[in-house]
């Protein structure tokens, strides 16, 4: 089997696979990059990880992932400054053991407003705080910080940070080698503003990462798991893969997916049919030529 | 009993109440104003629903709602225009009827994307055709189209209208007296955006009205139900409210819930818990001396 060359499979698509697993089934698959998140890289212990990364073949698109830094000083703003720290030395060891091309990118979402309080803004100015306090870590491990803005559906529990314009304007201080910006089509495809902070992205240079799944209503009960193969929805994915491309994004793809029924399905099951509806919803939008 | 001189109840916030009994228990509340639905009045006929309207004195603050033409040409295009031309022609009866300060605001949520279509810019682009229709009849019978911004989660199915700087840009070709916006906080306080857009809002002349109510985590299933009481939630209302002052805004304060718990009380019990979640939450962020 073959997959497009710029298809990853982020690994919370198949949720419940180990890691052992979860890199089985998409080098089987024919994907040539995997997007790993933390808990099964920790099952297994990160050196264990890292050898059994390489021995699969595939690029790191991304390390899912790390933030929840919008609480104020304490203990346990102290703990995820440091779980952070631990975030950044884990993507920088899982990318130097992938295949050539990975990318060593750490996405980070937020946090939401700490419980019992009302304080959006400062909320998200400890955000800004979190990133200044993380960027020199990141900056010696060669790891780019890629925010994700969450749809605004989240603000409240889950991402203070609900807009791509306002991903950026936190990435800004930093260099675009240290700080970036996660474009995952559900969470932004509904902004007026899109296509112009899209093309934003790509003229400073942040887009770090691209993820796609699709947005279909009703919504779940559990909102978080409203997520659908690209093609089953309302996103228009040719608009914003081909404004991602004009704005030079060349890296991979990750196709990211909550969903129950999802999870519930066979692995390999998973890894087909997403592939299959990469190449008919994203790939036909996607620059012919493809550079790593 | 007596309530806020400016709180205005939503007569969605009692949704099963007939027009009779929304008027009573509103009144009987010490409320001075109220905000009407459609169906309400449609189930009395305009006229019968004006005179009773008129022997309530209470004022109108908004008529709930119009809109929903994201549709491409057609016959169901044609139904929703003539629809809203009614529409226009209601609210202006019953501002007339209201007592003396009633706003003659018809609220206009914009409608999602077509059924099967991904054409998320094609369905804004017909809001904005729809407005050009409806505004020689707004002009002439002296109604404000309030279009209402709606949160992104519903940008699919209901509203293609998603930021209060998307509505503004909207109204702009138009007199703030004939295209204005509806602030909701449920649907934009989120927004990174918001207070700068209040305040170009306000700069306008475009705060047609002020609506209130929380947002709080977990959403129910039937994510349109979702809203709560002032002081609920997580929304910042002491900073929404003097932004909204700030902006010079000096009309009624609606608050809308839409909450099954809310819906099966007793409605004097809501209109009671509504007028002191107002007094507490909101009031005291308002200018002492109100100018109606």
């Amino acid at each position: 089997m073959s997959a497009h060359p710029r298809l990853s499979l982020n690994q919370a698509t198949i949720r419940h696979a180990s890691l052992d697993e979860a890199l089985e089934v998409t080098a089987a698959g024919g994907y040539e990059s995997i997007g790993l998140w933390r808990e099964p890289v920790q099952a297994v212990g990160l050196g264990e990880a890292a050898r059994r990364f390489a021995d699969s073949g595939l690029r790191l698109s991304t390390y899912c992932r790390g933030g929840f830094f919008t609480m104020p000083e304490g203990p346990a703003r102290r703990a995820s400054i440091d779980d952070n720290r631990r975030g950044i030395a884990e993507t920088a060891t899982l990318a130097a053991a992938g295949a050539p091309g990975s990318a060593s990118v750490y996405v980070l979402v937020a946090g939401g407003i700490p419980e019992g309080s009302t304080d959006l803004i400062g909320a998200r100015a400890r955000v800004a705080e979190a990133l200044a306090e993380l960027a020199p870590d990141a900056r010696a491990a060669g790891v780019t910080l890629a925010i994700e803005p969450l749809h605004p559906m989240y603000a409240s529990d889950r991402a203070v940070v609900s807009t791509l314009g306002q991903a950026l304007d936190l990435a800004a201080p930093f260099d675009p080698s240290v700080v970036g910006v996660t474009l995952d089509t559900f969470h932004i495809w509904w902004d007026p503003e899109v296509l112009s902070q899209i093309a934003r992205a790509g003229a400073e240079g942040r887009i770090a990462t691209y993820q796609v799944c699709d947005w279909r209503t009703p919504l779940p009960a559990d909102v978080l798991l409203g997520r659908h193969y690209p093609g089953d929805g309302v996103i228009d994915f040719a608009t914003l893969t081909a404004a991602v491309e004009a704005a030079g994004y060349a890296g991979d793809i990750e196709v990211e997916i909550f969903n129950q029924e999802v999870w519930d399905a066979p692995f390999a099951d998973v890894v087909a049919r997403t592939a299959e509806a990469f190449e008919s919803a994203v790939a036909p939008h996607l620059a012919a030529s493809v550079i790593i």
